[in-house]
Order: structure tokens, then sequence, then C-alpha cells
């Protein structure tokens, strides 16, 4: 009751006069593998250094998801400047920097968000950013940076081989090496989301973020701990990257197999140390979600509620759509949105997946004898229903059945799954041969 | 200066006392064709009304569009409830009804983003709504009318039909028609838009807003040039549909030949009468753009700003990008985001026209010696420079040249326009019959 009254009436970003000290509620001593002590006191500097350069970014009430269970209010970061976060950290990290080391310059490797916003904070501070990029690195993304006055060098097939590079290359040319994570400058500025949640929502039950290694979220807890501990706070992962879910259970960070999934910004090999073990004390619950879900919650963000975000970010939707947090019904919870940096080509696959698991695009192989009334007869019979028609493609060469059939394959938008399974039977009734082919 | 210093200090919202009144600056007296006499009063009785049911939209000041030459601030209706502004409209239509009217239903017919509006706003305020649609009508649009309990009957084949059956349909069922436009109550829904513009810019200089029918910005011009009658407001419109801009021409509405245009939702064949005279007397200028400027304008905005649109809310963008408004070098520009109710399965083939006029995807028909051997070569040749190859298709049936050649057509992601001239000229050097294929 104390700390309600605290959160009620103290300034998030100044004031911490009475309000709950993360310090004080730690039982354990931190593990004395963890380096970093972060501190609310850190994140409220933070927030004093970088707020003239990163965006307040609104908090949207959504208007159809998690409609009839739970208060979704979105917390739009995809609309924070650079397009994620991780603005937050980097423009703390060059701020923090001396200006002979600013002078010096950094080198990054990493993720594209973070190279992003490290490129864009090393420009509005005057640091000259070298960045290394494996071979695979899009030519959209090193555009970017190049936009950003950064050194763009190709070494490496994949993000790990080319962090390694960097590590030798920043020696080579004399500036200093930025890691992607687990540095106390990054998290500070991570951790002024969190401030700035609670600036914005009276009546906050609970928080669900995304976690790739873990610092955004760790920076949350010592922030909304410290302030608000009765706050619930939720990770998510993708089913295919359980990084912190498996940390968690091994009690320490493992490296894991990380599986292809959409949601590539968090799919990260080893959990952060120091986010770790911030994040083992204070997390209410880990939850994963699976590609399908996030599709889904991407085409519900971008269909229902007009917000485009990148498939990591959309995991707390998919998390409440897939029924994981049933104990949030009736609750008002923050959906942190973590970035909108979705490459363009990539989004019609996204949305097609999304499409597929809501029933609403339908692949069907018929078998029919070949001949264009036949054909003809088929799509009336199609269209007929209220479908479109997104593809029609008949294949005579492959054809396992007498030389006188021809099998289409039919892609089919339908309104939902009652109607596609309306469709089916239909045809199958004319076309015994008929194959329905869903995600 | 009388009127700078009403917009500092009065509420627009309720007390107008001292506001610089429409009628006080009415030269001529309103032509006698226009019926309808649309007042700030109506507007803010309006606001008042509805207020409890639409959303405060946010304005977010846009990060790149606009950027070094003005600053550009996005009103976000794509946030609206419903999607799009109209529902200011609508509700202030159910709202406006008696409860004999009410229980009576009413019957309409028209454009989505008002089909959406109304439906929904009869389901809040229940009142029974009828729509009738055109045979074309999409599967999801038709799904989400029944979502709020409309009964969606299909007539004719395309909306003029089915708003002139809507007509007679309504007499039948004993039902109220609601025109889609110049209706006063409409229009005074309308006006909320610019009301809480000014409530939440304080240096605003200009206004730019798409137009169809000039129901919104006619009603936008009463409430912003009633209380800051310095802004500037500019009306934007599709080439393909310049019915505004023919009227203004022409001194009155003329029905034009709309030609087909991605910005659909403001491709009016004639402008509301009532719209038409408050336009002609105040509006600073229309301007109109084309679909590659529109589509152009849809990427940045997803691209960089990381908001969706549908085209014609793209439009005022457009109209900065394309270099329309040179005197608005260094002002406080408003762009109208009036709506973002965009199909899903059109989003792709948008995206991909606004990255071909961006010169970012680069079409190449190439004729090259026939064999394995030789297309690697060619594929190698094209990765090497940095592009992507999003589509490759040889075709041998229908080549105009010998047989033993092959024509291939690539579809090519680039980083810039510089990028795909590099490409086509190293690629005509070896293949001299190559052809670029560009929007």
């Amino acid at each position: 009751m104390a700390c309600e009254k605290t959160y009620e009436s103290c300034n998030y970003f100044g004031d911490i006069s009475g309000a709950y000290k993360l310090n004080e509620i730690e039982q354990e001593p931190i593990d004395s593998i963890s380096k970093i002590k972060l501190k609310l006191e850190d994140i409220q500097e933070a927030h004093n250094r970088i707020k003239n350069y990163t965006t307040v970014t609104p908090i949207i009430e959504a208007k159809y998801v998690g409609n009839h269970f739970c208060n979704v209010l979105l917390k739009c970061e995809n609309l924070q400047i650079t397009g994620s976060f991780k603005a937050r950290g980097t423009f703390n990290v060059v701020t923090c920097m001396t200006t002979a080391e600013k002078g010096k310059g950094c080198t990054v490797a990493g993720g594209r968000n973070f190279l992003n916003a490290m490129t864009y904070s090393g420009l509005k501070e005057s640091v000259p950013v070298n960045v290394v990029v494996p071979k695979d690195c899009s030519l959209a993304d090193r555009q970017k940076y190049k936009e950003n006055y950064a050194v763009v060098k190709v070494f490496g097939n994949d993000s790990n081989e080319s962090s390694l590079h960097a590590l030798t290359y920043c020696d080579e040319i004399g500036s200093h090496f930025i890691r992607c994570s687990d540095r106390l400058d990054l998290l500070a500025g991570y951790g002024t989301l969190g401030l700035e949640i609670l600036s914005q929502v009276d009546k906050l039950d609970a928080i669900i973020c995304p976690v790739g290694t873990g610092g955004l979220i760790a920076s949350i807890l010592v922030a909304v701990k410290s302030l608000k501990p009765q706050c619930l706070i939720y990770g998510v992962e993708s089913s295919a990257a359980p990084t912190m879910s498996r940390a968690l259970q091994e009690k320490k960070p493992t490296i894991i197999l990380v599986k292809p999934t959409i949601a590539e910004s968090i799919a990260d090999k080893i959990a952060s140390n120091n986010a770790f073990h911030i994040i083992k004390r204070y997390l209410t619950k880990m939850i994963t979600v699976d590609d399908l879900w996030i599709s889904r919650a991407m085409v519900n963000l971008l269909e229902r509620e007009k917000i485009i975000v990148e498939a990591a970010a959309a995991t707390p939707i998919a998390a409440i759509m897939a029924g994981k947090v049933p104990e949030l019904r009736g609750k008002n919870v923050v959906c942190v949105l973590t970035g909108g940096n979705i490459k363009l080509s990539r989004l019609p696959h996204i949305v097609d997946r999304g499409l597929m698991a809501e029933g609403r695009l339908v692949g069907f192989s018929i078998t029919l004898p070949d001949g264009p009334a036949e054909i003809a007869r088929l799509l009336t019979k199609v269209v007929d229903t209220g479908a479109d028609v997104r593809s029609f493609e008949p294949e005579r060469s492959w054809i396992k059945r007498d030389a006188l059939n021809v099998t289409v394959f039919m892609l089919l938008e339908t309104s939902d799954p009652s109607h596609a399974k309306e469709l089916e039977k239909k045809l199958l009734k004319d076309y015994p041969h008929s194959q329905i082919i869903s995600a």
C-alpha cells in the first residue's frame, strides 16, 4: 500500500524519495559473475541525458487486440527514433563518452536495430562509427548505416564472425569497441522505457515485453519493480529461440540451438549474464510463442490496429492471443512493441503466413479433366462461394495421374475458417481428389 | 493579431467568446444551391456529443518525411476507431437521432470507410443498420459489417448501382436512408478533427488534407479558419480523380471521368455541393499527385515512420515529397492521415510500386545463350554487384531471337537509383540485348 502511494505521487524521472528501492528488496547478494549493478538512479540519470535525443513514444489503447479479455495498451517503440527502443541505450552510450573517446570513434557489430541506433546516435553526437556486417547484410541496411555517415566493413558469413572480426579490427584502426549487450550504459538507457510507461499509465497491472538476450526486460524490471513492485512483468520469446527460458531452467545462461524464426531480432543464442541475474530474481513469468501466433499477431496489429511492427515486437500480442496469460483477464496490460524495422520485401510473406494461420488464405490442389471448359467450371464454382482467387496454376508436366487430367494449384482468400471449410466440402464433393493445403 | 490571441487563449471545445466567427468574415452570402450552413458551433456541439465514442488520435512528428524541408506533423486518423476519420461523422449522425429514429434503423451505401464507421456507430448506439454493397465488395469488408451486426445486402455492379438500390430498398423495409456525404451532422462530426488539431499543435502554419467529395476539408476549413484564419489549408487529390480541382475551375461541381488510382477512397466522380461552396471561399490551394508519388509516400511512411495508411491518406506526404508546396519550407505542417483501412492483400503491390518509383526495384529482360553455365554466370554477375534477386524467370517459348538463346526476366532489389544505374551499365556491357524495365 505504501508502494501504491509512492507510485501515485512520485516523479519517476527525478525524485525517488520514499520510492521502493530495488537494493532494499534484494534478499541474496548479486552473483559474483554479474559485474554490472544496474540501479534505478542509473536509469534516471540516463533519462536526463537522452531525453532531448529520443522520443516519448505514445501508448495507444488497442481497439480490437485483447478485446473481451484484457485492456491492451500498446507502447509504441516502433515509433522511437531509429525505429526501435535501442536508441534509448545507444544515445546513453554516446552521451556518456568523454570528448577524447568521442574523437577516437567506436566500432560496432550486432543486430540491425542496434547498428541502426548506434550509427544514428554517433551521427548526432559526432562520434565516428565503424560498422562490421556479415556478407548477407541487406543493401537497405548498409545504405541506412552509410546515410548515418558510418564506415561499413563487410566481413564473415554471419553476425558471429563479423562481431569477432570487429574485436580485432577496432584495435587495428584504434577505435573503441562497443558491445551490443550487457553494458551498464546501454541497460540504463533501455530502462528509461520502464520509467516512461510508469509516467504514462495510471492503472498498470502488467507489462509484457519481448526477450532476446534479456537487456531490455532486465532494465524495465529494475525501473518498474523499484517503483511499483506489485506490477507483473512477463517476458516473451520465440519458441524457436527460448534462450532465457532455458537459462532459467538451467539456472545460468546456456548456448542453445536457435531454429529459424520470423522474430529474428530476438533469436539470440545465449542470454546476457547480467540481465539473467536480474530476470531470475524479479520476472513474473517467461512465455514462448511460435511463428504462427506471431504472424497472426502481426496481421491483427496491421489490419485492426493500423500498427506496423517487426515480428519480435508482436510477440506480446501473440502471447495474449495464444491464451498464454489467462491470469491477466480484465487487467491493464502494457505490451511493449519494441521496434518496427521490418524489411519491406519480407512483409508480404509474413502477412500471408498470418492470413493462413487465421484461416483466411487456403491452398487447394485439385485434379480435374484437362480442358478450358472444365477449368472455367472450377473457377466459377470457387468464385460463387465468395472466395477471391489469389493464384491459379495448372500443372501438367509433373502430374502423376493420367495425361488427360490437369492438377490445378489454387490459393484462395476466404473470409474466415468456416468459409474455408465450406469451400473444402463443396470442392471435395465435385473433385474427390482435391487436397486442402493449410498452415 | 486579435485572432492570434484568441487562438492562444480560448478553449476550442466550448468557449468561443471572442473567437473569430466564420459568419462575420463571410463577404458574400452562401450560394442558394448550398442548403447546409455549417457553423463552428455545430462542430463544437458535435465534439461534445461524440467525444466518448471516438479517439483523440495522436499527432506524431515525422522523423524523416519532409526532413530538411519542413516540420511534418502526422495527424494519425488511421488510429481512429474504425480506422478512419469517418467515425467522427457517423457517431454524430447516430447520436443526433431520436429514439424513434434509432428504433427504425437506417440504410446506407457508399465507400468502405463510411460503411465501416456507420455499422460500428450503429452497433454502439443500438441502431439497426442495413448495408447495400455491390457484387465486388470484398469478403473481408462484408465480414466486418456483419461483425458490427449489420444486415448486408448485395446489389449492383458498382457502388453507384448499390447506392441507387439502397434508396428504394430503405422504403421497402421502412428504414431511414443516410447519405454518405453532404449532411450537416456528418460534416459537423468531421470538423472535430480540425478542433483537435488546433488543441494539439501550438505553432501551426498549415494543414494538408486529402480530398474526395470534399466533406472533411470543408469541415476543417470551418473549424480552423474560424479560430485561426491565418492557418493555410491545402487539399490534395489523386491526379486520376481531380474532382475538386475541376469543380474549382468550372466554378461548380461537375461529373468527371475518374481513372483508376490506388487512392480509391478519394476517387469520387463529383464534389459535394455544400463542401464545394466552403472550399471555394477559404481553401489556400488544391494540389494533385499521381499514383507513383502516392506509393513512394506510402513506402516512406511504412519504412521510415513505421506508419501504415491507405493510399488516399498518403497524398499529403506525396504532395510534400513531389515538391508541390515549395512555399511551406521551414513551416509546421500537419498532414492529415485520413485512414488506415488498406486491404492487406493489396499492400505488397503498392509497396513494390513505391520501391520501383524509388529506384529500388528494377526489372531487367536479358537475352543470353541458353545453358546452365551461362545462366549461373549471369546470376553471379548480378549478385556480385550487391543486388538481391527477387525473381528470375527464363522464357524460351516466346523468344523472338534464335532458338539457342533464352530470355531471362529478372526483378532485382537495389539500394538506390545510382546502384540500379551501375547495374544496368554492367549488364549492358556483357549483354547488349539487355533491357531495363522501370516504372
